[in-house]
């Protein structure tokens, strides 16, 4: 192990589909990485920064509802870029650690299998954006679509990609999962469907076992 | 010659730094088609839908002057991908034509050049969103930038894209005139120094020759 600042600093992304679970979760893995003694820096995508945020509301806007898949993953990818320039990198080249309530994968799953632009093009736009960037982990909280979009309802809330059909959320959920599968070393798939504290004690399980893991021997 | 109605619409462009006379020289276009008995729909980038006219207050807002090369460039394809998929393939399908007030050369001038991205990064944002649809003629509205920001100024428009340095316009200029002259067929460079009138007529003449030589016999 080298001693510079950045040597431990970490990427960790929650990922999930709406009514997953991971507003409440990032809570979680904030309290469990402060437990061993990590301060991390906590954002969010789209948004993370003053131009994300802007286009956070052109993307949930239900009066944009023409926009098409292209424009809406380059906006998506807009944000990504900034966030990275102006938070993520900063961050990690200083030695503190990011969680993110989602990242990437989103992309993967709502614009590539969601819209259907397909994997390939939007791992394009990921090496255009990202070069070799990747989260260092992945927790994704996997959940029935009927079960997410209930609970989504129930905190009224009902915006632009809110609204799409359940076939729609049924594809997105499937794109996490191959991709979790696809790269077992970098994701957990933490089931979504117990009550709070359970999937609590998941996450917190999840993130002490990586955590050992990466650093047998303690940061 | 087929005869369905898509094969006569032609996308003309429009390009040019701040000052060069391009919505002066707009009308000049739109009038000359006129006269040949083309109606033409115009519209702008970016812009030319609801959400290009949002992403055109973000990329111009004064407010926002830490956005990323990146994070630029990626708007700008963003807008466009949905003015594409809404207003230039609709028209061109279904036999209108399109007079442009900038597209994807000003990305190239722009981005590439005078931030520095690099034509070739532009070059696979263009193949990304456009395929092979490129326009058909480029009227390229050329002045030294000196005269073009003191016309600009003039108008009192200090965008955030204006606020720049002169070697900047100095590096976009040179970029547009690169593109002219690797693409003859499909630009045309028009000095823009002369008064409107005296443009105008360049305009004229540029169009007239061009509509000649890719209709020899006529619409």
């Amino acid at each position: 192990m080298t001693t510079d600042a950045s040597s431990n600093a970490r990427f960790v992304v929650l990922e999930g589909i709406e009514g997953s679970g991971k507003s409440t979760q990032l809570a979680t893995v904030v309290e469990a990485l402060r437990a061993m003694g990590i301060e991390p820096e906590c954002t969010r995508e789209p948004g993370g920064t003053a131009l994300g945020e802007r286009l956070r509301g052109l993307l949930l806007d239900p009066d944009l509802p023409g926009m098409c898949p292209e424009a809406e993953l380059l906006l998506m990818f807009a944000a990504r870029a900034q966030h990275l320039a102006s938070v993520i990198r900063p961050a990690l080249a200083a030695g503190r650690w990011i969680v993110s309530d989602r990242f990437t994968d989103a992309s993967f799953a709502y614009q590539g299998a969601g819209r259907g632009l397909g994997i390939e093009r939007v791992a394009r736009l990921e090496e255009w954006v990202q070069g070799d960037l990747r989260p260092d982990l992945v927790l994704l909280l996997d959940i029935d679509p009927a079960t997410g979009l209930e609970r989504a309802v129930q905190r009224g809330r009902r915006d632009r990609i809110e609204r799409e059909a359940l076939d729609f959320f049924a594809r997105v959920r499937e794109a996490y999962l191959e991709r979790a599968r696809a790269y077992p070393d970098r994701y957990r798939i933490i089931d979504g469907h117990a009550d709070p504290e359970q999937v609590a004690e998941r996450v917190r399980q999840a993130l002490q076992e990586w955590r050992t893991k990466i650093m047998p021997r303690g940061a």
